[in-house]
């Protein structure tokens, strides 16, 4: 573990929280950024969030601001926790907030629906010539808050970038490990949600663990197939940051993508699914924008095609279960 | 599918007794050897299993007996469905019942311990000359004798021995993928039973999904190695026989390799452990096998290598869980 420093965290949702907690505990200064004044304050004041693991006592040596400036104006090293869709309004509102450079660390996972960017694009262009890497893998929050051993990888273009990350993040309890593969981080980061509603649904019509495990074993082949094609190792996508994560979100009982889908699955329509969960499920943002980028580069990409349709066109989710789990395959090699 | 044929299956455990229904009702005739007469008697006369998937009726295309010579005699189209470490002792008892030329379709999955060698060996020790195919993926049993969705892969090293076993087991709710990478199958659907057991050991110390996710990503890691070592495709891995397989044998509470696993992560020890299960949990003994395997090829496997210190040597199973979840990683990238 390296050196005592300082470390902004903008976004006190789960995962944020959990992450300035977990920077505390190493004994570094976080100066955790909360959008709402009155939770900040709460936050302050009590050391809880009193939304998201309200169980976790903070660590001390974390300290809450719904004060932008003053979170950015503590250190360069900038830690990214908001949901993918608002990366782009964070990083406009930094740069007037304050001008320094930065190195961003960004925990968000998924696609910008309006341009169809992956997450490095946006930070490129809202923030350029500042260095950048991502975190991802197999990481609930909740087990993080509780101290459950947990494994992810930090990505960077720049080894030494991810080398710093790797040495403040890293502990006996959340192992990280590096990569220089940005994009299929990313990718598989943000394409195993719309996967995780897929099962979601196979697991609400109960068609068993089989099915589970053919759909996210296929899933990972589609993902890898976009991954190879958008320049990415398909070896990352067999890591933590791809079947890794997409294991934790396609089995796990802590998932909201999982849970998404499994309303969806049990008849629910998008809105009432939305507002049954209460929290966002990144997902069904990028069912969406992968749906594009599998026409660009003339992927085949079956499952999240599926699972746009029936998001956004009104497929019945038994009959696109029907399609993917009961149709005769040709006979032809897909092992 | 292609025309109805006649077909042998070896073993009525529950395995054996869910593809033989699953041939039956695909039209095929079935003669399925069970080793115990009196219980081919009750199964030939009511049409159940008494000790494996009590509700499924058997289809009455399958007619059950204990004689071997019977059984061979019907087809050369063969099932073999015995524990991997009964399989060169039924090729034996084959050969001196019945002379004629078989092909052979392999559902055992393990590593035989005396020999240390991968099935498809075994076969051509024991029945040299004669075809030989093998099928593996994530199928649970119980789930395919219920009709749920599955996908499988049978490999073989002649195309065309793939594709007539592909045609004769396929369906709609069982759909089957070929491939030629007999030597990639057998590995990731015997190795993943070692992987599962300490999952199990991670779930019973209630360690968490992210725990179970990043042990069954490194655990793929050590397969994909020694598979690569030993001349097979490591995308075999990536695909229904590696992964498919592994997440359904990790997460799913259909699986006794994970069972084993936490029974002795709650404490037992392995023959109490064996004796509360009742079933044969293969992993105990691939643990054993492929800990050769490794050492052979000078392979790192510390999850398999760490399962049999706790199975033979008496490690203490939380000891392993912190060595292999709580270490820190060196500075180096492995994602």
């Amino acid at each position: 573990m390296s050196e005592a420093m300082t470390i902004s965290v903008l976004g006190a949702g789960s995962w944020g929280t959990a992450v300035a907690d977990l920077l505390g505990r190493n004994g570094h200064g976080v100066v955790l950024w909360c959008r709402d004044p009155g939770m900040a304050r709460h936050m302050e004041s009590s050391g809880r969030n009193p939304r998201y693991l309200r169980d976790l006592l903070l660590s001390p040596n974390v300290r809450v601001t719904s004060d932008l400036s003053e979170a950015l104006g503590a250190s360069d090293l900038t830690v990214v926790a908001v949901p993918a869709q608002g990366v782009r309004e964070l990083l406009r509102s930094s740069r007037s907030a304050c001008a320094s450079p930065r190195r961003w660390l960004n925990l968000a996972k998924g696609i910008e629906i309006s341009t169809g960017h992956l997450l490095h694009r946006v930070f490129e262009e809202e923030s350029p010539g500042n260095r950048y890497s991502v975190l991802s893998g197999p990481s609930h929050a909740e087990e993080v808050a509780l101290g459950l051993p947990t494994a992810v990888v930090i990505a960077s273009e720049d080894p030494q970038e991810a080398v710093l990350w790797q040495g403040l993040v890293n502990s006996s309890r959340f192992r990280v490990y590096g990569s220089s593969d940005v994009t299929g981080v990313e990718l598989g980061g943000a394409v195993k949600n719309v996967i995780a509603i897929a099962c979601g649904m196979a697991r609400a019509m109960r068609m068993g663990d089989n099915s589970v495990s053919a759909l996210a074993t296929r899933g990972l082949a589609e993902i890898s197939r976009l991954a190879l094609r958008m320049g990415a190792d398909p070896l990352t996508l067999s890591g933590l940051a791809g079947i890794g994560d997409l294991m934790a979100t396609c089995f796990s009982s802590n998932s909201r993508n999982l849970k998404l889908g499994m309303l969806i699955g049990s008849g629910m329509g998008l809105d009432q699914a939305k507002a049954e969960l209460g929290q966002v499920a990144e997902g069904a943002f990028t069912a969406q924008a992968i749906r594009s980028h599998a026409a660009w580069w003339g992927i085949d990409m079956p499952i999240c095609e599926g699972v746009y349709r029936v998001l956004f066109e009104g497929e019945v989710p038994r009959r696109l279960m029907e399609e993917l789990l009961c149709r005769e395959p040709k006979m032809e090699s897909l092992t």
